[in-house]
């Protein structure tokens, strides 16, 4: 039997095709066969991200998933995907797997990662994640010092969402999409409104970043909403 | 009066030269005056990280802060530093400072942002940032779906991280240095030693990865802890 091949889960960030890393970039060229997230119906934003760095002639893979909002894509389907790649990794071929920001925080790589790394050999490349990349582009530090940040999906109900944002510093709210609203009046109700900021699309040509109190009601899924700490960290003074 | 130059804050990624980003490398490669944070007496690792990316002939300011456990650098070492850098950016030269991991993500970079945001064009590169790339060595997906991810800086006190631990499910805690003992007794004491890792260096030829219950006593700053959630998530079945 061959050597099998290497998977690898590799982050490429959360837009700008320059924010891959050179490891990604080194990972995607010499792969034979890359594959790639793709919700029923749409686009890859994964391979859209890679796309200049993604050489002609290789094997894709487009996963595709039923997007139902507020469940998550059936096992057969993850099953029959990693039997698929499974099938190039005995037979040797590195396959690299594409993930918008970082594969391991919040990435649906875990689904493949979970069904192939005890019989393969696995690499992640970490990423630019989507976190960094709206704090890069709101402007200011989102969380330094000794401040705790908590990072939050949106989907959470509203009781839940208010109990972890309440006893939260600095916060990122993810996954935000139809969630808005619920978000919006929780953060509101704990008049932290004008501490908090809207970003869709963080690094990309259409990113869009204004304060939450003037975000639309309808925010596509890769949305964030960044609420910074009650107060400034202005100086360098000790705290205790 | 001339066009002034851009300031970059420039996230150079968690250690391994090749997880800088393409748009790192541009803004290093073209920026005339590069500038970078050492502690006093030690070497800056941001440098090091960049270094084989860092062409010849370029101004280099080392940030050089005293590093006094516990406390944080004197306000006028940065007021002094932010106004060499803001003579080069009025005189028309971009200037890239170089940030470990990533910028806005508890970086040092904040205190010459917001000495210099105001007055000169501001640009944030995000970075990989240390959290990604423990997650990606720990070899395992640390927050996933619905799960809410704490991050935790090691140096608060007892009560108050055993507070902010026992609220979590996925929790990373970093600064770990030489707290590591007091950061260990607590997540023994809430029963979840067996979910934690301590992760050393990450993505550096000298790395070290290992359950929590084994890391040695002194631990360096630059060294993080996972805790993962109670619960692993293993399949994709909906969650309410």
């Amino acid at each position: 039997m061959s050597k099998p091949g290497t998977l690898y889960g590799v982050g490429v960030g959360p837009g700008d095709p320059d924010l891959l890393t050179l490891k990604a970039v080194k990972v995607i060229a010499q792969a034979p066969v890359i594959a790639y997230p793709a919700a029923a119906g749409t686009d890859s934003l994964a391979r859209a991200i890679a796309a200049p760095h993604i050489p002609a002639g290789k094997t894709e893979i487009a996963i595709v998933t039923p997007m139902v909002p507020g469940r998550f894509p059936a096992n057969d389907v993850y099953d029959d995907y990693a039997r698929d790649i499974a099938g190039h990794l005995a037979a040797g071929r590195d396959v690299a797997i594409l993930c918008e920001g970082d594969p391991f925080l919040y990435g649906s790589f875990m689904y493949l990662f979970l069904r192939l790394a005890e019989d393969y050999p696995t690499r992640v490349v970490p990423g630019v994640s989507s976190l960094a990349a709206c704090a890069a582009v709101a402007g200011a530090p989102l969380v330094s010092r000794n401040q705790v940040l908590t990072v939050i999906p949106g989907p959470l109900d509203e009781a839940d969402l208010e109990a972890r944002l309440g006893n939260s510093e600095a916060a990122a709210i993810m996954k935000v999409g139809r969630h808005l609203p619920k978000i919006r009046a929780v953060i509101e109700k704990l008049g932290r409104l004008d501490r908090a900021q809207y970003v869709e699309r963080a690094t990309m040509a259409d990113q869009k970043v204004m304060p939450l109190v003037d975000a639309p009601d309808t925010a596509p899924y890769f949305s964030m909403i960044l609420v910074r700490s009650p107060e400034d960290v202005e100086t360098t003074e000790p705290q205790t």
